[in-house]
């Protein structure tokens, strides 16, 4: 639908506003991130955000939600053609196999602002809302899968929520543990979970 | 090892300020955690509790020391039977297929406390080591019916690891998300797993 498409929803200003703070939110991580910071990075004063946002709080509600917006765009563009292919792909996104320095940040900013979901009931409708847009994402590429005969006549809700738990314990376990080698093992026993369920002849 | 259960371990006045704790941390939650209100649990002043640890943090690092000693010693316990049942009982211990409150809340409380772990190293080492313990008991319980030839003889670090990362995932956006429902889809999905990746004949 062309109303839900980020260009429409985040204007020029807003937009500039979300890329400033995932900047900040790199450089600095979620625990020491400010609004000074968000408004260096955007080389503009505090009062300018303040403008737009009342407070740290709702300026990263507002990145959440421009954040699903942003994954559901690109996942939109980057799949739709093999359903093996997809599925792989949306994997390799949320859960890197080799992740790069960026993508290690990511990954700990997002479980940083995760953890205020547990007590910030606007954090926990955009997480609620993440976990969802990722489930729908690979249902589609399952079901899709299934009609195009490549796929197992499976649930594709099951294997769904099967994988997004899997993908969101992993990322929460680099995040809070040492356990470098598990993150790897589970990468790889996600691929192999896909082969036996979903692949016919596997 | 007899030197390694939680009776040797702690004594018994570490073992009342640890079962005051969880009682404490059931009652207002990680956010809301005090010395005062561990104290008050207890029965006796914050001197108390500050002649056997130096902070909150220390005590809580503490904690969840003995929470692992008491998962460790509670596992063995109750198993070594069938390879099965054994497997089933360890997944239903971390991830209760209809939690009850107290249940709930434990999970919420672990989830507050890992939280922690991002930037706390002592937190950080141990729920490494509680992920350890967890992924050893599930590989022992695999390796055990490997041998009794009752599973198939599959890798069982890499079924253990994909376990437990899936463990943790669900317990984790049952904590951050209001998707009441993920969680009860991914229990089962995890018994399918189980099924059809260790099982003969499945």
């Amino acid at each position: 639908m062309a109303t839900d498409s980020p260009d429409e929803k985040w204007n020029t200003a807003e937009t500039e506003i979300m890329q400033a703070t995932y900047r900040a939110l790199l450089a600095h991580g979620y625990a020491d991130l400010s609004i000074s910071r968000i408004a260096d990075e955007l080389d503009k004063s505090k009062a300018a955000l303040y403008y737009h946002y009342d407070s740290k709080d709702d300026l990263l509600v507002a990145f959440l939600g421009f954040a699903v917006d942003r994954f559901e765009t690109t996942i939109s563009t980057e799949t739709g053609a093999d359903p093996n292919d997809d599925l792989e792909h949306v994997i390799e996104k949320l859960l890197p196999l080799r992740p790069d320095e960026e993508q290690r940040q990511l990954q700990e900013v997002m479980v940083g602002l995760r953890s205020q979901a547990m007590t910030n009931e606007a954090f926990r409708e955009q997480f609620t809302r993440l976990d969802e847009q990722i489930v729908i994402t690979t249902e589609e590429i399952i079901q899709r899968g299934i009609d195009d005969g490549v796929f197992r006549d499976v649930d594709p809700t099951r294997i769904a929520e099967h994988i997004q738990a899997t993908i969101n314990g992993t990322m929460y376990a680099r995040a809070t543990t040492n356990r470098e080698n598990a993150a790897a093992a589970t990468r790889v026993s996600l691929s192999s979970y896909i082969d036996s369920e979903l692949r016919r002849n596997a």
